[in-house]
């Protein structure tokens, strides 16, 4: 039998609120929240649908670690410290309750690796599928974000971790692509969980000029950065950084240029900062790597290792 | 044809944001927020579904005030203001640009009518219905928040407006209740268009002891109260404030009680207000009537007018 809202909310909901005070055991009509003195808040907010933005079949504990994360990463991306998120769930008809028990366990699993809690939100029901919003909320000192707007003209265009891993794994789960056990864990891995560059964004923020995570895909991405900045960028096809799976697959440059969803950070920085990006690294344990620079005027070109121009056919996907 | 994602931001949802300069023009990852000094931030989510929460023929300017006033209904429960908003818009392959248009039509002129902005959010497609989630954002002096946990023995039960016209308004859209024209104008706008109570709950901050919104039904409202609160109430039926449109229709008083939707407050404050509160009645041309005690103890009871308890079959409903 299915739980009605109230002892789902009791049963469920109510541990992972436990730990934050301001959620008031979600017994009341909202949630409070102390801003700590001198921040700026910074607020996001994702929807996933079953069957679009997940596969029916994925672990719902992944579905719920994903959904915090892509939310994580939009905070990451400005350079802001997580503090809590509210959490929209639109149960469908097929929804069981194992599925909200892992989905509730995989939230709970993610509030400890982040050290954040729930603060609220909303348990209603759909006859079409199961949906989910999620709303993030993290602070930064006050002035301090990390926009797309900030890109200037001799930055570096650098990027953290390995593209095109996820579109790849994403590949290899809808069973286009056959690749070892061993890459097939490492890149479906990388699609379903996303490690938001948390501790990344809040060290740029200081040394970058402009940042956004890359979730549309670098070149739509870096896009948004050029637009949003008025620059134009050249971009050294060679120097993406590509994991040891996805190196030699087939589509590799493909994917690392449009596939979406890795959620690494894509950022500009001026040369003087090189030292202390690579130290970063270093101390992150983190690859980064630069891939291009930005210059006066506006577009986007890819090189090759000659210099020569690519013409990419395909600049990303885009939802809706 | 319908306008892509960004076309869509660019052209709807973009002047929205026009005056939130934290929204960063919708072409940032988040958005900034800067709590005023000293105050305390309040969050809420709630998420309507096409079918389910409202009727897909309502007009969807309507559809959007009430997604909206919903929530900010939440913020005056607990005595907030009003700060700003982030919406997901889960679009359904039958969702046509011209009912986006007038959607987002309906939230400029509540934007206006509340003073606030759209901060940020997300747009998705789904095979499902339309899909609305909203995320209000208040503010509050610290500690000031009214909590649905403040009930005391010796407290007066309070209510503004009127009771049961939202019930009675969906009953009519219904077809299961014929009323005059006039009546029908009044109570099926109390069910479309609810009034959140946001100066009411303000000025109530120092006076109320606990508060909540009548959304899921008198009964089942006061019983959240009693239920954090520690304690029981007893109701005078007699004394529930009923519009005249609705008085002397079949069902007024069952509405009154159980009927959903209302989107008033219930709010508890000792004896010694009542002279600061009628006041305030005055000042905001609002009737708060008293109809009921808190005492020790727990359980509700309901009176009629010779003090003899009523049974009440309905406590009011449940969504989910």
């Amino acid at each position: 039998m299915a739980l009605g809202e109230f002892a789902f909310i009791a049963e469920r909901l109510r541990p992972l609120a436990a730990g934050t005070p301001g959620a008031l055991e979600l017994r009341d009509d909202a949630a409070l929240l102390e801003p700590p003195a001198g921040a700026e808040l910074v607020l996001t907010k994702d929807a996933m649908v079953a069957g679009v933005h997940f596969l029916p079949e994925d672990p719902p504990g992944d579905v719920a670690k994903k959904l915090l994360r892509v939310n994580l990463s939009d905070l990451a991306a400005m350079g802001a410290a997580p503090l809590g998120y509210l959490l929209a769930l639109v149960r469908s008809r097929e929804t069981t309750d194992a599925w909200l028990a892992d989905f509730c366990q995989g939230l709970a699993e993610d509030q400890a690796e982040f050290a954040i809690g729930l603060l609220g939100g909303d348990t209603v029901a759909t006859p079409g599928p199961l949906t989910l919003s999620l709303t993030a909320i993290g602070q930064l000192p006050k002035g301090a974000a990390l926009l797309r707007s900030g890109a200037r003209p001799g930055d570096d265009v650098w990027v953290s971790g390995t593209l095109g891993d996820a579109a790849l794994g994403l590949k290899v789960l809808q069973g286009e692509l056959d690749v070892t056990a061993a890459a097939r864990a490492y890149l479906t891995g990388r699609y379903r969980l996303p490690q938001p560059r948390l501790a990344l964004g809040q060290a740029l923020r200081d040394i970058a000029h402009a940042a956004i995570d890359v979730s549309d895909g670098l070149l739509a991405d870096l896009g948004h950065i050029l637009e949003t900045s008025g620059v134009g960028a050249e971009l050294r096809a060679a120097a993406l950084p590509l994991s040891a799976a996805a190196r030699d697959l087939p589509g590799a440059r493909e994917a690392a240029l449009a596939g979406g969803d890795d959620y690494e950070l894509l950022f500009t920085a001026p040369p003087e900062g090189r030292a202390e990006i690579e130290a970063l690294s270093r101390q992150l344990d983190l690859p980064l790597t630069r891939i291009g620079d930005i210059h006066a005027g506006a577009g986007l070109r890819v090189l090759d290792e000659t210099g020569r121009e690519i013409r990419v056919s395909n600049t990303g996907w885009q939802h809706f």
